[in-house]
């Protein structure tokens, strides 16, 4: 497209990449490119990184990186179409960027995730991920590690690694199994069809992901959305890579994965008052219908 | 609208009511009508109010209470043209509403919400509200309870009593203010436009509000919402009123109020990632232009 940034070609409508993969190291193509938000909703430059204080509030610059992986040269290109060694590539990529922007002064946690299509979010149809690095560990994510870690104070145990025996155990809210991966529908998911795809090897950390992980969550991960397409006719989707805020990398009651949701349902004023969510797909069944196609 | 189940004229497509309100006792038309949702998520029929064990996991049977509130009987009604003695008696039929369901055994949790078109929601477009009534308090709303509570102990006062005196303090985020209300953007707003309508008479529970508030608050309601309409081409929105879990009805630390949201905006992957929210409106340039309108 003549217009868009991300294509093959218009690589000057971007900032400089950050990374650039590609077929061979002399190539003048790419495969996959990472380059700054154009418009982030954080940035490096100039900001203070301490808490500062606004009458009588707490409050922060918006200091932190924001980066857009371009998942392909091609503006048609779909996740479900692409190679499995491209979407390795992705995976890889992601791992990438999390090690760097990992290392870098204040930032605290790294959140990686793909919106698709306008209800998902996105304005842009060129297929691309994004990658938020924040100071500040949330409150939301904190509750989530506070739930862990009692759970492995009283048991000793991950609640992740649990969960997945459980799945496994169970099979009724499983969707496929691999060498290194359990997918399944969360019990009592919040959205109708929410797939979890989460490691058999404990790790807190995303960034500690092996390689022949990479090439299995690729491929999963590609595996689940085609089934979606079937299920419920292609639906937008955000999916989003939960790991461990960086300070807690390789603690042992927390436990990386990622979550995908597709978007045919909305969360209206019953979740945001109570934050329950009313799921009228029965988890159990769904799941069932995953595994038949 | 002849298959309108909230039309006057059609009471026999809804359950039989549950509360009616009419202009005068004897008349055969009504102004507003409560009904048991058609397709509730609750229902106080043959289910058990006790926790479950399932496998792993922890549940309960879809135990609690699903209401319609029927806002007018004109299907084209609308929020923002209805007159100030409908508003009043929208806002009355919540209370009465909430005093009754907040009597039933094993009711924890009352949450009063409307979803108002498409985004935000609804599939009905006839004007209503629904009430549910939970046999639990959910995480979310304990983990608010305890962030308030965290402040009472250490200050000893409301937390939100004090934000309604920063807001007048302030006044960069107040979209208005009356006798018995603060109406703003609350700081670091989580949605574009978002508003507060927070009483200054400090109360826990929304069943305790008072005749002149109820009048003030119909008001307030409707002149947040013409607001938005010419501020942003009138949105979608979802309005909820929170008020404390039905044991914490007297609790010093607690305080109910309104948060209304336009829809102009969807939550992707990065905010159920981190759950924080990216708002590009400023909440003090945008309470700046509703003062203005």
């Amino acid at each position: 497209m003549e217009d868009c940034p991300f294509c093959l070609g218009n690589e000057r409508l971007t900032p400089p990449e950050v990374a650039v993969y590609r077929e061979r190291s002399n190539s003048s193509s790419w495969k996959i490119r990472v380059v700054p938000n154009m418009f982030p909703a954080l940035t490096p430059h100039g900001l203070t990184r301490e808490r500062l204080v606004e009458g009588h509030f707490t409050a922060m610059d918006g200091f932190g990186f924001h980066e857009v992986v371009i998942e392909s040269p091609r503006h048609n290109q779909k996740l479900s179409r692409m190679r499995a060694s491209d979407l390795e590539l992705m995976i890889q990529a992601y791992r990438d960027r999390y090690k760097v922007l990992s290392k870098e002064a204040n930032v605290r946690l790294i959140v990686i995730f793909k919106n698709h299509g306008v209800s998902a979010g996105t304005s842009i149809s060129h297929p691309h991920s994004q990658i938020v690095a924040t100071p500040v560990v949330s409150t939301h994510v904190r509750n989530k590690c506070r739930v862990a870690l009692g759970h492995y104070k009283k048991t000793g145990r991950c609640v992740y690694c649990e969960m997945n025996g459980w799945e496994l155990e169970s099979g009724s809210r499983l969707v496929s199994e691999s060498d290194h991966f359990v997918v399944f529908h969360p019990y009592a998911s919040r959205y109708p069809f929410e797939t979890w795809i989460s490691p058999k090897r404990h790790k807190a950390c995303f960034g500690n992901i092996e390689p022949d992980e990479l090439r299995e969550l690729g491929r999963l991960l590609q595996e689940v959305i085609g089934k979606m397409d079937r299920a419920v006719g292609e639906p937008d989707f955000n999916y989003v890579l939960h790991t461990a805020p960086v300070e807690d990398e390789n603690r042992e009651h927390l436990h990386w994965y990622l979550q995908i949701i597709p978007r045919i349902w909305t969360a209206a004023g019953f979740e945001i008052g109570s934050g329950i969510y009313i799921n009228t797909s029965i988890p159990e069944e769904t799941a069932k219908f995953m595994r038949g196609i």
